[in-house]
């Protein structure tokens, strides 16, 4: 089960609203996917990501193979009744995480060796291999296995680090298409460094494969945005326009608003979660650092007039205090406004999408960001 | 507002039922209360602790006082709203934690001089001084200041600590007279060491100030649990029938249910919140460490049949996979486990009192706990 319509298109930018339904459930674009690393959105349990509004979330099959690996949740059928989540699920490949995280990663046209970070143990995972692994996770939106290279790169690393991940991609079609149970489906993930004909090369390469959904990889490895934004606007016009298309780990709220307005309807980011346990809260005013002295005796909520669980019953004081004393709640209460923040956000972009109001919004976004 | 009344008492041993009215609700005794130390029950929303049944939370002095202070608290009108509980809290007077967690601690007639843990400065507390902290931070039923010594201790240090703690306590309900509201009670302590006839004293002392309930501090600091039992044993006859009494910071299951047998109608402990944030659940047929390599694949809830949150939709491999990666999730979710635990107990017992039922009761609890 896998469907992608779109419903509304921006007249002044290639904004676009649509609908991705999938085996758990439907999920309107744009969206933003709260990131569930090791199958748990940290500190937060699903009752509250639905309550934030999430509709689809993320989990990381690097994490999910090493630790409990798939012979436990294999168990449970699959992530969602391991982790107590009925709605979609996306998994990445383990790509991102084997060149980042582990240690010697190996690559060759077969796949990708190297060891875990947890105890050093050796694996290999092959385009069959990422496949299987997340069938076994049961998601409702597989990646392929893919190169990403660090930034900055040559264009000759970047050239190979394409053709590989185009020759993965293509043994990723075919084993997917060998396990192939009408309950998922399989995204590309297009590369190519920071050269735009690479990346057109990448775009090209994949839909010749031809996949139910097209992401775009390597981008918020460490580049200005300004460059991650011409890489975004470059690559996204070249995929299908009838298809969904994914950005990768990103971003701030101007970035995602940007890539809004460059066509791409899906993302994730580690932003909201991870920030909010570094005490900084998101606000259409800008972010704010909840230890800051001026919050003390502050006994207004993190921000007036949102209608998320911590605005609606909590001050920035009390915020502050469970903050600045480490306790576990302000983890937690912190992550619940901005990923209901983030979503919200994805959500006033789609109404505006479809009232065709995008670029007024657009604009008052920046004004209340500059206030 | 405060009254006590004894419904049931069991026709078998000195425990009763009965119910305790406070400004912001009633609660059922004997009661457990989960401890909010620094205005969080650790890891939980005051939603949480509804469902697990709290009916009243316990909030301390000593950690409000240093951080953040009275005057944050009272910007809220007290800790009802500061924490977002509307449900009866009970603070103590911040003895406990003076002689236990801050340095050089100094004792007068006047009260008592230290060194905070966090910062090194220094503060005296007096015997008005915690009651009008106390009233800042407004629950419903406050604490005398008291001299909690450690074990072991001589008879003499052990008979200057009961009488400091007399006079404190006189001190304690003068300024409590001054400053009532009504809508606090104000609970004696009585100490003692480990000497039956200096109990007997304290509480007579205590008595003859008379107090709205007594509370017997001073135990389980470290002595076996047999004479933990024999001081409560020799103490709680010797408090008036008419009001509640209060074992402070006990204990295990085992010690509830004799301390109940032994007429105790209230308790706090950290143990099912602090335990849990170790891996520790609590459950009928004994303590289970969830990190336990038997769990690794087990599909089953940690206990079947348990009506919490956690065992409602999460397995033993999910709780421990949680654990094992340290996700913030795990500790509450194992919070949420314990504290359900101990307060379905506390209720369980309640029951079997009203039905003049708590001997078989308590055989089927040791029964069930050797299996």
């Amino acid at each position: 089960m896998f469907e992608f319509k779109v419903i509304a298109e921006s007249q002044t930018s290639r904004a676009r609203a649509g609908t991705l339904a999938t085996t758990h459930g439907v999920v309107e674009t744009p969206v933003f996917m709260p990131v569930g690393t090791r199958g748990s959105v940290k500190s937060l349990c699903p009752e509250e990501l639905l309550a934030a509004g999430a509709q689809i979330i993320l989990g990381n099959t690097y994490h999910l193979y090493l630790r409990p690996g798939c012979e436990v949740i294999g168990r449970f059928a699959g992530l969602h009744r391991f982790m107590h989540w009925d709605g979609p699920i996306l998994t990445d490949s383990g790509g991102f995480q084997v060149f980042s995280l582990a240690k010697l990663a190996t690559i060759s046209d077969e796949g990708v060796t190297f060891q875990s970070h947890l105890d050093g143990s050796s694996h290999l995972l092959t385009p069959s291999k990422v496949i299987d692994i997340q069938n076994c996770l049961g998601a409702d939106i597989i990646m392929c296995l893919d190169d990403c290279i660090q930034y900055p790169a040559t264009r000759e690393d970047s050239l190979a680090a394409l053709e590989i991940t185009t020759k993965w991609a293509l043994g990723c079609k075919q084993a997917w298409q060998k396990t192939q149970n009408g309950r998922n489906a399989l995204f590309g993930i297009v590369q190519g460094g920071m050269f735009k004909e690479l990346r057109k090369r990448s775009a090209e390469g994949l839909m010749e494969i031809d996949f139910p959904g097209y992401a775009v990889g390597g981008l918020s490895v460490g580049e200005p945005a300004e460059l991650m934004l011409e890489m975004a606007d470059c690559t996204l016009p070249s995929l299908p326009q009838t298809k969904p298309r994914y950005i990768m780990g990103v971003g701030t709220p101007e970035n995602l608003i940007e890539l809004v307005a460059l066509g791409a309807d899906m993302f994730d980011c580690v932003l909201p979660t991870r920030n909010a346990r570094n005490g900084q809260m998101f606000t259409q005013y800008g972010t704010v650092n909840i230890s800051n002295a001026q919050y003390k005796n502050d006994t207004k909520p993190p921000v007036p007039g949102c209608e998320c669980y911590t605005c609606r019953h909590y001050s920035r004081a009390y915020l502050r205090h469970l903050y600045m004393a480490r306790e576990l709640l302000a983890y937690r209460l912190n992550t619940i406004h901005n990923i209901h923040y983030f979503i919200s956000f994805m959500k006033q972009m789609r109404e505006a999408i479809v009232a065709n109001e995008f670029e007024s919004f657009r604009k008052e976004f920046y004004r209340q960001l500059e206030n």
